[in-house]
């Protein structure tokens, strides 16, 4: 298969954020790895391509988890019954630390590598560890797989505990240094990202060190945002300056811009400065409901930052997270909308599942340029889901069709799976 | 495979409500359809029965799901944008009316019937519709499975809609006296529970007719309890004289008694009146967080009702609940309780796993008898799970595989199921 080509199938893709478009037996154009458009009738310059026909499976849009933790995959779905802190503390940076053994960390990240290739994701951002040669392992390992990902070695030079934290400001800046220039042209579908775990993680020096580093080499950043009520009272005692735990990042210079945008996970506690700065800033918010809920964080309030005209993308935040499908995270995230409605705010009416939808593929999409639809000109990300495990006693329309695999992930088998016009696994 | 016998492998279950015992390699004593206990090494006695040895694989108790909608399995997972009155004149009633073309119901009961044999499921609550020709079906096939239920014909002569509503009370009555002698004597392990739908369904004097059924037949009835707060001033309206929903329910007679214990599913609006009300009947609550957060219901205060004394255990509720599958219903449920406590009421700590898992296996066990845990002399209930598709980089405890397998319920496979000592899926 080369990247020019036509896919038939139930096909369905946002046409705006509060808007899906569907097609039943319909024509999906792909040439040279960029989305013609989809089609009822297939229009008569593409009928010389080759034509793959997926009867009655489903075809839709690749989905980009904004904000996810390698390292953290194999212990995911343990210690749920503690918050951040603790979490942290037992569970994450004792399990991070083992990342400085290679052998550990080869075969740690090919499972998160292997998993990756399989779920719905076609794009991601990820968190590494501090540690320079795994990180390098993963974005080989990540390069491999075929889907496309910006890929952080995390700066910490505060609080990590035993065997997980960087000597200095200085020592954790030359690492990235040499980080970068280790994986100079090594990489199509990998980049860097500078990385500084939060705050807590990161001195003044280092933060501002990584906002001069990323004006100089045009990098993007990563990090987290009011996650939790004691880390965002932590961060107020470490920058006693700052009017906000987003005016922290704001500070060090490292709260981006549109050309050069920075994601900030989680914003649970953002309020109406927070939003304001991540507004000024073309900042993305990395929402991730699912762990939100299981370490006890909260519910952040997406439909207040897309009213705000914020930019917002879904991440699954694996090992907080449980699992890296973005099915589950697109039903976990319209359930935490309906709960902050209900139990929060009457006046914050929950996200409906166009919107959800939306989220998941081309609002985390555009993170990375034209992703996350099938609109004429977008890159080539799809996914083929045989949903018919799921027994129907009648015609379900491809939008019920769509939102029932949302609701039952497990029963939602992908046959094929398209980065950029290249399959990546089928 | 008889009915005595031992199984070897990872062994887990409730010793208390917030103590989980574990087994590594231990053995699970099975002597007549009864658990004789968990043990390290194999006692004497047991030493001449047949040993099924799982290796790795994990055992648990079968669980309960104590209220579940089998003619709504079909189309679950769709219209979940809505609320519950419009989402049960919209999707739900106008999909019951369905069943009283038997063609219909014999195919849809027996996409449920095969779905609920080959999940976590060994005991279920289960509603049909007002048909008593599709609910006996239903009740037929569900036999055919080996899980023991309680099956009830659905009761409800008001504000069904077109095509689902029986002519009066007497009519509906009498129907549920003609369903009661169809079945008499019919089944092993399907047996009748009276149901009204909920009191906005039910006439006062189909309600007053049913509370005299249960008594004289020793009958036991479920229905639903403060689950949406327009359901709730409804009730208010159509009882005036009752002081809550649950009072309404008290003057019909239908609250039950610890020996004849009601169902009542949700009680998410449920205060201390109704919780006196519930506690006083010894009723058990089907706690359906899922639904609960589907339908934007809200979150019912579990930690309190457990603390009252009241019984709880687990619904799935399809399909408001999406999915018949008790590890993700125990997943939301952790989620849901987390939400409570930190956006309703932080004097109400989130249930713990331990809590959790508690109410899917022994929680609703317990209105089947001595159900849902490996003690001494209870039915012998267990799900054997094949866990290996979950890697991990280290020994993990068998405490640890069962909370990551409920935080990521698509990647624990079944491997055998046992109801009362008898393999009924494998």
């Amino acid at each position: 298969m080369n990247e020019s080509f036509v896919l038939r199938g139930g096909i369905a893709f946002s046409e705006s954020e509060k808007r899906i478009t569907t097609y039943y037996r319909g024509y999906l154009v792909c040439v040279d790895g960029i989305c013609k458009g989809a089609f009822t009738e297939l229009p008569e310059q593409y009928r010389g391509l080759q034509l793959y026909d997926y009867g009655e499976r489903l075809i839709i849009p690749g989905m980009t988890d904004l904000h996810v933790h390698a390292p953290q995959y194999t212990f995911r779905g343990i210690g749920m019954d503690e918050e951040l802190l603790e979490w942290l503390t037992t569970y994450t940076f004792p399990e991070e630390a083992k990342y400085s053994d290679m052998e550990y960390a080869k075969k740690a990240y090919g499972y998160f590598a292997e998993d990756l290739r399989r779920c719905f994701t076609t794009r991601a951002v990820v968190f590494g560890t501090m540690h320079n040669e795994a990180t390098i392992n993963l974005m080989d390992q990540l390069e491999d797989t075929g889907v496309i990902t910006y890929v952080g070695k995390v700066n910490m030079d505060r609080n990590g505990g035993e065997g997980l934290q960087e000597e200095s400001a200085e020592a954790s800046l030359q690492a990235t240094l040499d980080w970068l220039q280790a994986i100079e042209g090594r990489y199509k579908n990998t980049k860097p990202i500078l990385t500084p775990r939060f705050i807590p993680s990161c001195s003044d020096d280092l933060m501002r060190g990584l906002g001069k580093l990323s004006a100089e080499r045009d990098l993007r950043i990563q990090s987290h945002l009011s996650e939790n009520q004691s880390e965002v009272a932590w961060v107020k005692e470490l920058v006693p300056e700052s009017t906000s735990y987003a005016n922290a990042y704001e500070l060090f210079d490292t709260m981006g811009s549109a050309e050069l945008p920075t994601i900030m996970a989680h914003c649970v506690y953002s309020g109406e400065e927070e939003m304001s700065i991540l507004k000024k800033h073309g900042a993305y918010i990395a929402h991730c409901a699912d762990s939100n809920m299981n370490l006890t964080s909260g519910i952040a309030p997406i439909r207040k930052f897309l009213d705000a005209g914020i930019k917002v993308g879904l991440g699954t935040d694996v090992a907080a997270g449980s699992s890296m499908n973005m099915l589950k995270t697109m039903l976990i995230t319209l359930q935490a909308s309906k709960m902050y409605y209900r139990l929060v705010d009457t006046d914050v009416k929950p996200l409906s599942f166009e919107e959800v939808f939306y989220l998941a593929t081309a609002g985390g999409g555009e993170y990375f340029g034209k992703v996350g639809t099938f609109k004429d000109g977008y890159e080539f990300d799809a996914v083929v889901i045989d949903d018919s495990k799921m027994y129907s006693m009648r015609d379900m329309s491809i939008r019920e069709r769509i939102e029932r695999m949302c609701y039952n992930d497990a029963d939602a088998i992908i046959k094929d799976k398209f980065v950029k016009g290249k399959k990546v696994y089928c």
